[in-house]
């Protein structure tokens, strides 16, 4: 079980970390603003959870390889054109596949030290779009998560409820963490394929 | 006095909240975006409080009524449309009283801890203003606080030194807390009734 | 070698805290605004290392007098009116300093505490950016740092590497730190001086 979880977390950093530098790029960074911005995209959540819960060293610090693939990633990106040019579009599944594992491993986590599962949920929705919040207002924008064109956070809220169920119903760890995992990232992804809102803007038809 | 304590914060938490989600509600957020400001607004000071005082479990994590308590007035404020027209006037009374009691417990954690007057004091006006300053950054605005139409964090920052003299005077800390309190809630409101400023615009006659 | 240090890191502090003022009162900001985001300016970075480091008590809360005189120093620039005309260039000279200082200090804590040299240099890069990062972010501007038109995190970033290296050849701290920081110094008035960049922005001949 370790080696997918730490596959699909690689997975999700990736995913987590392209955002990053995309939006990066598309607001004329140089080579070091879409490191920091990819960085911040990427480990932001998981940062701001292991601080709260005081959890040290702080995960990026015991896994160093995380940042350097990052590093990697944003070389890569600053100087291969044909990166830069990558349509956000190709990256719709593996960012719900990061949301998924951070939600589902955040939640995890704050269980694991002993809290409930109402805080367990609230440190696994941070683990899962903070890193996101941050990146946009480090670019100036409204958070997209706070927007209504889109569900993001209510699925990793969701997500992680169903991943707790299971557990309870199944006594099966692994199992529950499947679960939890692939109702993120199916929800998520039809969520923007069928363009499924929480509330409609009454100003719109 | 713990219960009236405790109450007090309650009604601070309860305006603070309100406050982010009116501006999240005016920012046509979702019922997430409107929780999480909430949330943020309310907890924020004394989360950053509690990380640079290295003061764990953080306080909202011990007490998660009050986090479920957000998450319900943000489900009344998205739904319920005469709440979210809630003019921003009513607001001002309980943000008062949340100034207060953010500010003067958080400087009283700090002293507990065996800080100094001063550290204390910029603890008390972090506790006591942060929240607000993170909710208008993520909104995308410059945080009100440092705007030159109203004076906020300097009230903080003098009613802790109010407290702090009357603990020392008095040596009697329900009776210091109580008006270190009181000064804070009365001369902001005088402040927003009488426009009271530290600074003239030089720009405006 | 301490007194050289401690009087490094209080110029680095004190022109901080003066970019973060000039930028506050640019911004039509009052006292309270413009001592706060000096504060962050001059404290955010090295308060994001020791809460990351979990290295507490937090170093301005050890060194009560840097915030007395950040305070002193609102004072000045919110009511001596020459003081708040200061050109920005006269800066930049302390600024580089305290670039180097906090850069090439952050980096050693790291390596104290048992990190890697490159979690030490992505820790000396925090140090020394980040509260410029939180300056800009708070007064709703795309952080500097990020901008194509100046090098400033890389600097540190390579300065960080030059101080590793002199370390492991010399085998003399003293010395390695000098080096270090001298780097950071001369490479940043050079870049400013001759306008040295990254990457050129391609929609500029």
């Amino acid at each position: 079980m370790f080696d997918i979880v730490y596959l699909l977390e690689m997975t999700g950093i990736v995913a987590f970390a392209i955002s990053g530098m995309l939006v990066a790029r598309a607001k004329n960074m140089d080579p070091v603003g879409v490191f920091t911005i990819g960085f911040i995209t990427a480990m932001g959540g998981g940062t701001l959870r292991d601080l709260i819960l005081d959890n040290h060293p702080v995960y990026w610090i015991q896994h160093q390889e995380l940042p350097m693939l990052i590093l990697v990633l944003a070389i890569v990106f600053s100087y291969w054109q044909r990166a830069g040019r990558l349509p956000t579009s190709k990256i719709v599944l593996p960012d719900a596949i990061g949301l998924g594992v951070f939600s589902i491993l955040g939640a995890q986590l704050a269980l694991d030290l002993g809290h409930s599962w109402f805080i367990a949920s609230l440190l696994g929705v941070m683990t899962g779009t903070f890193g996101g919040a941050l990146r946009d207002t480090l670019c100036n924008e409204v958070p997209s998560i706070f927007r209504k064109d889109q569900i993001y956070a209510s699925i990793s809220f969701a997500g992680c409820w169903v991943y707790f169920l299971c557990q309870w119903l199944l006594e099966n760890e692994a199992l529950a963490l499947t679960i939890g995992l692939l109702f993120i990232v199916i929800v998520r992804m039809a969520a923007v394929r069928f363009d499924i809102r929480l509330q409609r803007d009454p100003t719109q038809g």
